[in-house]
């Protein structure tokens, strides 16, 4: 099936725009999860049953487990392979790859066919053949970096000649979307601009990180981003003391704004 | 030791601005390197064995090690304490990772604490916050992605509002670079901008890309890249009959453009 359709059938069933993050940090973890053989696929395990009925995606970022070595990457892969079997939700496995056309090929093979994710994030710098072998995955989703969530976007991304970077961005992914398999990222943080990038994304989905922690505007963010808007929230739901409440709370912001 | 300090005495010890890229592919193994326990291990530690009088640094690509899964991170593991027990040469991890700020300090925790590089490749499309975590490592070398050596570099990279992209990120890096610990990638594929490049990096250390396989200029990348210029060669001398001849003869090449 195709990430889209994955996606869709995802939010539709759950009636949800939500996606929970599934960033693990031991140092955060309850102590009778630590306590266990495998804390960190527990851990999300444990997520994921509380929470499966309330998201239309997960988006586990690469960087976590990659900082807990071999051992965090044997969960990551645990994990993607227990939300494939039990529950049907899409992984978009935040990995944020970029590199020349046939090391992007290698890129795109771990994350598709080791990690088995339904999508992943790319990083648009490198240009169109860094893209292209994880557009050639057509089944998966594709999201390009575009305005990021983080304080330092306006380094590089509101450059810009005729029009800032990130509109140039969102152009070039549209044209490169021949398999209809691309989205953009988009921060909460940028809830205006993210209204002009609507306008050319069309139907691509769009992932909505900063919503949380990183205070973006939830509120916006749904307005503006459409109905393949795709709100992430990580740590304020993961960490908290009912990820599930929390999972509700902001599931039924969401459709709130919706309507 | 300073990643420097590192690179300027294997450089100097080698009499050596030759860098050879590690970017393992099973298709290309000879048999009897395939048909041992542990191939990627094994190949590695032949091209090393064969080029660690040559060399001031290599570089492999982590693409090439997440495509074989978790034995091809292992091996990278193995291969990377191999070099720097065996022969002190640095090696520059190339991961060109780049997230949000507490998301880089994972991966800079990654690349750093547990695959253990002397130094990796960073992307700038996120902005400072993406980059600071792994500045942090002092002793460590960063270099950020300036202009690369594939073809859809122009996409992105030569956009600007008052001057390219390129130009935007090499003056950012040359400000961050608090700890003398930044270095920049630019691909032998524009040599004519890396003197332009160059005027701004100062003592920065270099990684030129691109040479062999990919065609660029290694004349003019040696001429105008200076002292630290790290000329990086990947397949063309890895997967040549005789990696040993193929190394000397680009490190003999490049000494004759040094003079």
């Amino acid at each position: 099936m195709k990430f889209v359709e994955k996606l869709d059938r995802a939010a539709q069933r759950n009636q949800s725009q939500l996606c929970v993050g599934l960033d693990v940090d031991l140092s955060k973890f309850p102590a009778e999860i630590l306590n266990t053989d495998d804390p960190i696929f527990n851990f999300n395990k444990k997520i994921i049953d509380q929470t499966a009925d309330l998201v239309c995606a997960y988006k586990p970022n690469m960087a976590f487990y990659e900082a807990l070595g071999i051992y965090g990457l044997e969960a990551l892969i645990h994990t993607i392979e227990y939300i494939d079997e039990e529950c049907g939700v899409p992984v978009i496995l935040d990995a944020k790859r970029g590199d020349v056309g046939h090391t992007a090929a290698a890129y795109a093979k771990a994350v598709f066919e080791i990690y088995k994710a339904d999508a992943t994030t790319v990083n648009p710098y490198l240009g169109h053949d860094s893209i292209e072998p994880f557009l050639n995955y057509r089944e998966k989703g594709i999201f390009v970096l575009c305005l990021t969530s983080n304080i330092g976007f306006r380094d590089f991304q509101t450059a810009g000649r005729e029009e800032p970077l990130y509109i140039s961005v969102a152009r070039h992914v549209k044209e490169w979307n021949h398999y209809g398999n691309c989205g953009l990222v988009v921060g909460a943080t940028s809830a205006e601009e993210l209204k002009e990038i609507k306008k050319i994304a069309g139907d691509m989905p769009i992932l909505i990180p900063g919503v949380g922690a990183q205070g973006g505007d939830l509120k916006n963010s749904v307005k503006y981003g459409g109905r393949r808007a795709i709100i992430n929230v990580s740590r304020s739901v993961i960490y908290a003391e009912n990820p599930r409440e929390e999972a509700s709370k902001y599931k039924k912001e969401i459709l709130a704004v919706r309507g």
